[in-house]
């Protein structure tokens, strides 16, 4: 079809997208006719699944391609090229991977095991707020709206839950979020222009890794090492690409479930500090961590890390509340970004949270959450390894299992198959721009040791003799 | 001081940027010292208050000024100006006006009449939604995310309501939102780039318009006329400056309360065709509009208008639900948009309002909601008109009142004077950026007759002998 070239000035995305149109402009590649598979064009142009698909959004984005679901890119018909002259007023929509993903989680449409999702169990939420909970602020919360910056009582309550964990952050230094979402989203809007460099975790959460792009930053992906972030890395990426920031997780990492130890915690900083750049610590799994981890912010004393939780993942996803907490000199360019984008949260979901934190009960519910995640952890992984899976990062922890596929198996091919059967899985590919993730699922301990995944992957990866041997 | 030249090809508002910068990097204005006001300073220099404004915003954005609360903007310190090596890891707090009145109206601190508010009194919203309503949809919403779409049964309730207007919209042309903030953000976000021409209401909705100025678009203030837009300068501003979109309020518009006739929105219309640009028509009062009153998605049918509607404002501020209603083939980029910034909604407060949208009580709220508006009109404007105000726009209708002082009177020491006596009044210069604000009031119909207000304008006027003649 076509050859990249390796080290060239041009990245390999950007000539892949080159040659690729030059073949749809010239007529090469008939109109209908379907593209390889992302994997296909993958291997045979030796870039990584994830340049392909950025590639093909990029050409989905420009009308010459289109995506049906299910059954891969088609050239678009020539009509769709060109498009009618109103057609020109807004661009085809791009139709993420990560939108596409984003779907099948919230919906879970014909989905018996979604074994991909960053959600827990309905039933395991529904023992952290309980209806009366709700009820008794409902009164109050109705008919006059919150602050921008959050109720005054729940920022309270936030700082001394981050006090308990030795980070010094007052009321005023905390913005309550519409999720973590809207935290990153903020410091994107208030402190991030197309063109500087961002550090990234080499993997990592990939619904964020988008967000970055789409703002048009350069990202700079570091790779995770088994206690934290490789430190000799990323000394030599801010050296060379003197970046403005660094996002990561150092508590149960999302995907690989790792926690960063204090010496790295430590090295991080280090190189913050002699670098000069800004590092936002994602902790939206952090009220499930082991309470001996220490995080950035606390070593930093909030001084250039900015801190985003979220109870959306651990506690309730039905109300949509996290929270940013920041250096003061930071705090009024948050809030002017808030304003403009949505005013304030639901004053009706920041009660609920703050009748949930006050009761003392989310201690509680904590402490059966982390047990429960513990014991379906074991029980998942004993039973994943006898069906054929494998693992790098044995003492992971949190919501998420990082597994790996043996490498002759088309892991394209077993996701379709397995969301035949009902069972939703997560592709590694998503969650790595340098192809970290590829031949890797992420599962989510809470269902993965459901015997119909587990029977599922026997079949396809033939790797035992059943689920009860 | 300095003179600006009229004529330039440099913008007033750079000029003025620039001449302050130089004096005071040059040293001529002593550290420390008080600038002149902005209303000052506009007279001095002939620019409209809002390019002080905004001047003086850019000069505290980049550390040479800084603004004390209540007293003004002073010269910054040297030490503040060159500022400490971490402090370049971000700039200082822009802290724009936007921000500063949306933070009084959420916060409402020691104010007895918000008069300046966009939102009713508290005692009005609770009549639209009783605590019951909201006790039965506890269960199913906790535990569960809900769609990045909106809850479908929801959106199905508000293509209903549109349709009762004659708005062809399907529930897959719906995506609920934070309210009608996040449509615009997410329009914004998909639709524009920096440089392009953007028309908007002139006076208008001023968190819309820094949205917007932040956003880096081109901003085309377009003049309001008696019956909506002034046709013949849209059209001249459509032909010499060939915008992408216009954002427009048809209805109760905020802030003058003019509604565009049907003629009016014909125009409108025709000029949009023949200029291929799109229209955004935001709609957050039109419940409470009379239902003869036409509008653009309803001539247009949804092919080139986005409709954002909200119900933080006419219902219940303390959920934050909002849609965009938008034709299907750019869906998709919304809600990619979307989830990239906050994934979902609150499944609580979609929930509550599919309930309060249900029920049928809305219908009957929003009756006596308008009886109860338009009765507190005819006492304000009978009462204001006393007191020294006068109106222009007299057949405005909806929450605001568009009002204007003598022009002999200083709107900022009133404004001042008014907040001492615990009364908050919305300047109307932050709503216009050519000057068509200024002298103005904008003032809440709900709060407009209050006695504390009236007693305090006539004292401030001399206009009337008391408020009992």
């Amino acid at each position: 079809m076509f050859q990249l070239v390796r080290n060239s000035s041009k990245p390999l995305g950007d000539q892949l997208v080159d040659e690729l149109r030059d073949l749809i402009v010239a007529g090469r590649l008939a109109t209908g006719s379907k593209l390889p598979s992302v994997r296909q064009l993958a291997r045979r142009t030796g870039v990584s699944p994830y340049t392909v698909m950025t590639a093909f959004e990029r050409l989905q984005a420009t009308g010459l391609i289109v995506a049906r679901a299910g059954s891969g890119y088609f050239i678009a018909p020539r009509a769709e090229m060109t498009g009618p002259a109103v057609a020109e007023l807004g661009p085809s929509p791009p139709q993420s991977a990560a939108l596409g993903y984003v779907h099948a989680v919230m919906e879970q449409k014909s989905i018996s095991v979604p074994a991909g999702s960053g959600f827990l169990p309905a039933s395991w939420y529904s023992e952290g707020i309980s209806p009366s909970m709700v009820s008794r602020r409902i009164n109050g919360a109705l008919a006059r709206p919150t602050s921008v910056q959050g109720d005054a009582v729940l920022r309270e309550l936030l700082a001394e839950r981050l006090h308990a964990r030795d980070i010094p952050a007052a009321p005023r230094n905390i913005i309550v979020t519409i999720g973590a979402s809207q935290g990153f989203d903020l410091i994107i809007r208030a402190l991030l222009s197309p063109g500087d460099a961002v550090l990234i975790d080499d993997p990592g959460y990939f619904v964020l890794l988008t967000r970055l792009t789409a703002s048009g930053v350069r990202l700079i992906p570091v790779p995770k090492s088994h206690d934290g972030t490789a430190l000799d890395a990323l000394e030599e990426l801010a050296r060379t690409e003197r970046p403005r920031m660094f996002f990561t997780q150092t508590q149960l990492h999302n995907p690989t479930g790792i926690s960063a130890s204090p010496a790295n915690c430590h090295g991080i900083l280090q190189v913050a500090e002699k670098y000069n750049f800004l590092v936002v610590e994602d902790h939206v799994h952090s009220d499930l961590a082991p309470a001996h981890l220490v995080s950035l912010a606390r070593i930093d004393e909030l001084r250039r890390v900015f801190y985003v939780g979220s109870y959306t993942k651990v506690l309730c996803p039905g109300i949509r509340i996290g929270f940013l907490a920041a250096p003061e000199r930071f705090v009024a360019q948050f809030l002017e970004a808030k304003v403009l984008t949505l005013l304030s949260c639901s004053t009706l979901d920041e009660l609920v949270l703050r009748e949930v934190l006050a009761s003392g009960k989310y201690r509680r519910y904590l402490e059966r959450l982390r047990d429960r995640l513990t014991r379906a952890r074991t029980l998942a992984v004993a039973a994943l390894k006898r069906s054929g899976l494998y693992f790098d990062t044995p003492n992971g922890d949190g919501l998420f299992l990082w597994s790996s596929v043996p490498r002759t198996v088309d892991v394209e091919r077993l996701i379709a198959e397995a969301r035949r059967a009902g069972i939703f899985l997560a592709d590694g590919a998503l969650f790595s721009p340098t192809g970290r993730g590829d031949s890797r699922l992420r599962l989510n301990v809470a269902y993965a040791a459901d015997p119909l995944l587990i029977d599922f992957l026997c079949g396809q990866l033939q790797g035992c003799s059943g689920t009860n041997p």
